[in-house]
This record gives structure tokens, sequence and C-alpha cells, in this order.
């Protein structure tokens, strides 16, 4: 960033050593809510993105702009709660109808799946006049945050938007503060052209020309970075956005924030949650995962895999454990709640087919307890990430990073972090279950010497860029524009 | 085809006018059931693909190499049944347990909703040790129409190849029988490079290098063959398939059999369906659909589409009626039946909802009667035309052919047709039920002039192409091949 730049952009002087930049995205740095007074008080960073980017900015002076997610939030930003030192935070405050359509219907429902190629096109998607209103709903939250952002950046500031929540902003700042330096980065695959055709002509059309205003577009994966581009190259697509000039883009995968990962794992709860661990598994092998519950997530092939590798190579029956650790998520959606029992259920069948009195084949929890699942990933024997697509998969970086055991990464190669780890990692076509078991068992037999190698090539790849480099690699793109 | 290709090919003399060939498909021109006696009896020509190849051929001289389809099939082959004057028929006979394997569960089950994009991702497919052993099964069925290719095509000859029931056909004879000139046609759409990555890495290689045998290969559309292509670039595919060449290419779209349809609209049989259909719609417009039960026609969402017509639209309410026709098909398989019971739960509950004493809006007809069929063609004002995907669908050119009201077409960008009809048709994106619905109405309200330039000019891009040209062009392509 020019100094003059920094200058006319800062109204809060930097108090730390990070970038100074206008960060927008859906969720926050800060979070509340309600106590049994009805007063906020604060919850906590959410974790994901908003929880990856908080400590990076905090005291740089920084201007992050979010929506308040609830009433909670609302009520702390009207007591002027929503504040840091050092972090400028400006909430937008949809009410809760449009949120509801942007976020849930047309965000979570509509944008995520398509990206993740997770519609069952015999019967969804479906376009109807309830989800035209919800893309209007759409529309008008990005308005907001367009809004927002043209009312607090300074004079050719960069501009850093995240995520597929927020697509439609480039084209509106591009009319409306055409002087700012705009960013977009997706945390979500990019859908193949095909998919994308699913949409509504005229919505599709919207979408890729709100991301031609960007100054350029970022990615985990020079796979997703290709299938935006290759968006711009249909025909039809293209007709409909009235461009076929997609923006400069880049690839900027994600790492690990490094020290905090390594810190938790070293904390006393997760040292706790270790012994709990060690009691369950006792000297078995452990294979682990750690998801949200999440269609894409491909729990039910893992869980298919694990009960083709017991029902093919018998020496792993009663020696080895798959601990699956799946936090809800999404719960508003009956597709999410409807997968949440088919992947209990799963679970339960596995265990009563080949459990017996002293071992369950299956641990599924989907209790949110984020030290159990760093211990997890402290002592696996295997980890399992096999996502059908993937935007990069944190997990697989973190796993490493912790790992005491030479664990194995078993990895899909729809995974956004598939580029960077694959020499290290097994790979698997995340839709072949008996690969899937292969790979387990080769992982499962693999030799100390081979463990020890892969476990540290991915320590190793995994250290090489941290959550500060790419951060860094989106200024960088946003500083070199125009 | 060079004259010493003839000779040398010609076991049985022509005695029509038509090309000489080897024609290998699945499916032959002839079917038998067995009578009370448990007797073959001849069950008349297979639809599809076999009904429009089999009047090309008759009285050719050529040979056509097709399964045996059953225990009728089978009996009728060996007392000699399987022949016709002017046209040699070969049967290939698998037994019982290959040919599910090979036509139930890699044919259509796994390759079918391949090719369609139908797959429901994160739980379809689902690729265990079982289906590794039906993958065996159709390599096994590949080989042997392979096999009785190589034994009964003279040096040189021209071979066509019909359909993804027998990709793998293409290496087994460049290297069996390296003289012969090998076409491969697909009548399905061609899946996208991420689609076709679900495929267990080694069954999606074989398959490609099974199809690069061919000399050529040729599609309904140049968006398929553009598919096609694109396999071979992509780098994973290419390396499990051994090779990044994809063999030569064409697209040469199937037309109908002009004669044998104009025939059969004007028979008596139709004549009286006819009488029996204006009995039930009255002074009402009508709305046709004809299918198969299948998942990628989109039956739901022309429903749907139907339902936001009446809703949206209250004027419609009353005046018109949705006729679908829509055949049982692969009733063997668990998605196909549950396909059609969602399928006829949700016209019960738009007649619930909408009927009254003297008006059923939807009439969902799943009896397999060809005349019904042909006169709802004759006699539609909107034909809705709506597949997901679609190779080419044939209705939508049949229906032009015949009909006599200057009836509107409206067809889904996503059918292989659209490249030919676009001009005259309306299009829609079948994924959107609201452009669905306004389609309908636009069709439905069109004034007459412009029904019946639409009409001339479908009528008369259709008769610009019949099945013969394409016939002809898979020949000629066969014959241009060194």
């Amino acid at each position: 960033m020019g100094s003059e730049t920094v200058a006319a952009g800062s109204e809060t002087m930097a108090t730390g050593a990070g970038p100074e930049v206008v960060v927008v995205s859906n969720r926050g740095p800060l979070s509340f809510r309600l106590d049994d007074d009805g007063e906020p008080v604060a919850a906590g960073t959410g974790g994901g993105l908003a929880g990856t980017l908080h400590p990076l900015l905090t005291g740089t002076g920084s201007t992050w702009v979010a929506a308040s997610m609830g009433e909670a939030d609302r009520l702390a930003a009207d007591r002027g709660l929503m504040a840091e030192d050092g972090l400028r935070i400006v909430t937008v405050t949809p009410d809760a109808d449009v949120y509801r359509m942007a976020y849930d219907v047309v965000s979570n429902a509509t944008l995520w799946f398509c990206h993740h190629h997770l519609f069952d096109l015999p019967r969804r998607p479906r376009f109807d006049r309830r989800w035209r209103e919800a893309w209007e709903g759409y529309r008008a939250f990005n308005r907001l945050f367009a809004d927002a952002v043209a009312a607090e950046a300074a004079e050719g500031e960069v501009v850093l938007v995240q995520d597929y929540h927020l697509a439609l902003t480039g084209a509106m700042l591009a009319k409306g503060r055409p002087d700012l330096k705009t960013v977009h980065f997706s945390h979500t695959p990019f859908a193949d052209p095909n998919v994308l055709r699913c949409l509504p002509t005229a919505a599709a059309g919207e979408l890729l020309a709100g991301m031609a205003g960007f100054g350029t577009c970022g990615f985990h994966s020079t796979r997703w970075e290709a299938a935006f581009r290759a968006a711009y190259a249909d025909p039809e697509l293209a007709a409909s956005a009235g461009t076929d000039r997609p923006p400069a883009s880049f690839t900027a995968p994600l790492g690990p924030d490094v020290q905090a990962v390594v810190d938790e794992a070293g904390s006393e709860a997760v040292v706790a949650a270790g012994r709990e661990l060690d009691r369950v598994v006792g000297d078995r092998k452990l294979v682990v995962r750690v998801d949200r519950v999440e269609l894409s997530k491909n729990i039910l092939r893992g869980f298919w895999a694990f009960e083709e590798l017991l029902e093919a190579r018998a020496q792993w029956r009663g020696r080895v454990m798959m601990l699956a650790l799946a936090y809800p998520s999404r719960e508003g959606l009956a597709d999410y709640l409807s997968y949440r029992s088919e992947v209990e259920h799963t679970a339960e069948r596995i265990n009563e087919t080949w459990g017996t009195d002293d071992w369950t084949p299956v641990v599924l929890d989907v209790a949110d307890d984020y030290s159990r699942s760093v211990a997890a990933l402290t002592r696996y024997d295997v980890l399992l990430v096999n996502p059908v697509r993937d935007g990069l998969n944190l997990v697989a970086k973190e796993g490493p990073l912790v790992n005491r055991t030479d664990g194995v990464l078993v990895l899909s190669r729809e995974a956004g972090a598939w580029d960077e780890l694959q020499s290290a990692a097994v790979g698997v076509n995340p839709f072949d279950v008996t690969a899937t078991a292969d790979a387990l068992d080769l992982a499962l037999s693999m030799d100390g010497d081979e463990r020890r190698d892969r476990a540290a090539a991915l320590r190793e790849s995994v250290l090489g860029r941290t959550a500060a480099d790419w951060l860094a690699d989106q200024l960088a793109a946003g500083q070199a524009l125009p």
C-alpha cells in the first residue's frame, strides 16, 4: 500500500505490524449472545474465516465491515460494544427477512451447493418465485455492504471482500467507488460452467458481472481459479453477464495460524481431552476425521470405506477405531438435518454389524468440542479428509502441524489443499469407497520410516505458508491494481 | 466405402439402397417374447435406437451385432429366428449375471448417470467392491461384442458401434482387428471432466482408453463432442487413460424417420386416439410432454412450472391441461421406481390443489401407448421438452413434424436438439421453474402468426435432416478413416 493511501485511509492509527485495509465479510470478528437479563455479552470470536482473520487484523488500524448476525449483535452494536482497540468494526444490519433470504436461501442453499457441485439435479435446485424473492434479498444484502464500504473506505483504499455471500459487491463498488482497489476472495471452490448455468440465467449473469467488478479475484486452488475464468468463456454465461472478460485473478491458498494452533495443542484443555481419548482408544489404531456435518465433507463414504476395510481385511477388526468429530452445521436447512440423520444411522449400523463388547468401531461425536478435536489431531494414526469438493480444507493442514505420532494424511484429490500436500499425503478419489478403504489400509500399515518422512514433509509444507502469507498475498494483489 | 471393401465385407448381397456396414449395439432389431407354449414369437422391433436403425439397414446386406436380451431372444437365436432378408443378425449371448452387471449396474446406473450429470454427489455414486465386479462384467460384455465383431467383420470394413454400453470395444478392436474402420456414436451427452473423474480412476482411464481406440467418435451436439475432447485434456484423466490424445470426432445429430412418423400420424389407431383426446381436452389449451419416466427428463420441474403457471396467472385455471405421457423405464433400478412415485404424487397433489369437478389440470399416463403419444403430438398447443441434460431428444423433432395446430415447442437449452432448433423454439433453463412457467405462458399466449412462423421454421429444420442423413454421416466418417 502506497504511503499516501495509508494516510488517506487511516482513521484509526495502526497499532500493530499488520496491514491496514478494509476487510468485508458476512461474519465479523466479534459475536454476542444475550445474557439472562437480555443484555449482550461477548460470545468469543466466531470460528472459520472470521477466526482466522481476527488475529491478523487486531491492532492494525484496519476497518472490518460485517453483518450483525442477530438480536444480540444488533444490541451490542447499538451499545458500542462492537469495537476493539486498533480495529474499527463497522456493522451492517440487514433486517431478519433479508438476512434469511441472503444467507440461508441464496448463500447456503444455492451458491454453496453450486460451487461444491452438491445439487441432486433431477430434483434440486428448484428456482421458483420464492427463490427470486430471495435473490432480491441477496442483492439487497450486498447493497448494504457496498454502501457501508463506500461510506467508510478512504480514497484509493484496498478492500478485501471475503466469500460468496458478497459476490455482487464488486460491480456495486466499481460503480459507486471506482477509486477503490477491490479484491474478492473465494473460500469455496468455484462451480464449473455447466453447474453455474443451472442458476436462473439472469442471476448467473448478475453473479458473474458482480465479480467482474472486482479489481481481482482470489482462490485457494488453481483449479477453482480456472473454473472461474472458464465461466466467462461460456457463451451463454458471458451473454447473461454482459461480459466475457473475467477480472484479474490469483491463487493464494490459506495456511493455518501456526502459533495459535500449536499453542492450543499444548493447552491444558487439550491435554485433558487427549487423556480421555487415550482411555477410549487404548492401544488400537486411530483414524480421525474432523468436519462440520456438511454434505461436501463426504462423511457417509468415509464410513462406508471404513466398513469395507473391516469387511475386506479381517486383521483390522477390533484393532482400529474411527473417531468422527462432526460438529453440527446449518441446522436451519432441511438438507443438513437429513444428512446428519443419515450420518448417525450409518455409524450406528456399522457399530451394530461389527462392534463387540469391548470395541466400538465408529465413535461419532456431533458436539462442538474444539479441545477434543485438537486432541484428536495430536494423536491420529490416520487423518481422513475426503471431501467431494472443498475450497481448501484447513484441517488437512492443521492436523499434520500438531500431530505427534507421525500420522498419515489420507486426502481427497478434490480438496484445494491437494495442490500443496499431494506429494506427502495418500490421495483418494473421494467417490471411490474401495479406493478409500485401500488407502486407509495402506496408511494404517505404513512402516515407521515412511510415516516419519511423510509427516515431516507435510509439516514442512504447512509451515512454509501461514495465514499471514495468505493475507499478504491478497493485500499485494490489491495494491498491485492500477 | 471402397468397392473392394463392399466385395470383401459382403456375405449377403445388398438388396436395398442403404449402406453395407457392421452395426453394433446392445439392443438388436428383433426382439422376442415367449408364448404360452414357451415358444419365442416376434415382439416387434424395439423402440429407440434400434427402432431408428432397423428400417435404415433392412435389405442393405449389413451385419448387425446385438445382445440377446433374455430367454426368448436366446431361444429365437437358437431356432434361427434372429434373421431377416438382407440383414445379417449376429447375436451375442452374455450370461444373465454378466448382462445384469454390464447393463443395469455399469451402463444404466453409472455411465448413464455420469453422462447426464444425475449423481447426487454427497451420496451417490458409491463405488465399492460390488461395483468393481460389475465393471469386470462390463468389460466381459464388451469383450463378447469385440470378439463377435472381430469374427464377423471383413477386412477393412466400417464398424458402427452404438452408445455407452460398448465404449471399451474401441481399444479391443484396435488391438485385435486394427484393419477395421471403427466408429463410436454416443446417443447420450458426454460427461464433463469433473464428473467423469468421479469414476474410479482406473475405470475412467479404461473408458477413455477404450474410446480412444475407435477411429472416430460421434455425438449429437458440439457440446458433447467438446466435453469428450476436454476429458483427454484433464491431466488426471489423461494419466489414467495412458493418453492425452482423443480420437477423431464429429457431430452428427440424429433426425427422425420422417416417412414412418408421418405415416403413423395418419394411421387409424392414431386417429382414434386423437378422437379420444379431443373428448378429454375439449376446447381447453393442451400442453403435452412425451418421455420415458427418466430422471434426466425433468418431469417434476415440468409439473412445478405448470403449477406456478396456474398459481401466478389465474386466467389459465380451467383453460389449460397438461398431458404427460411418461412410459415406464428401467424399473429394475430403485432410483427409477422412486422417481416414478415422486412424479405420480406430484401430479396428484397438483390435481388435488387446483382441479375442479370438470377440470383435471394434469393428466399423467404411464402406459406405453405409442398411438396415443403420436396423437398427442399431432394436436398439442405447447410441447414441453425440458430435460436437465439430453443427448438429443427426438421428441423435440418428431412433435413439430406431425403437429397440425401450429403448436409451440418449449425446449430446454440443455438438450442436444437445442443446437438445431433454437431459432424457432422457446428456450428454457430447465432448472428454472419460474422461467419454464413464463415460457409456457408465452407459448400459450402466442398469436397465430408467430405460432405459424415458428411451426413452419421447426418443420423446415426437421425435414432438412433425417435419420438417413445421420447414418450417412457416421458411415462417411468411418470411410474417411485411413
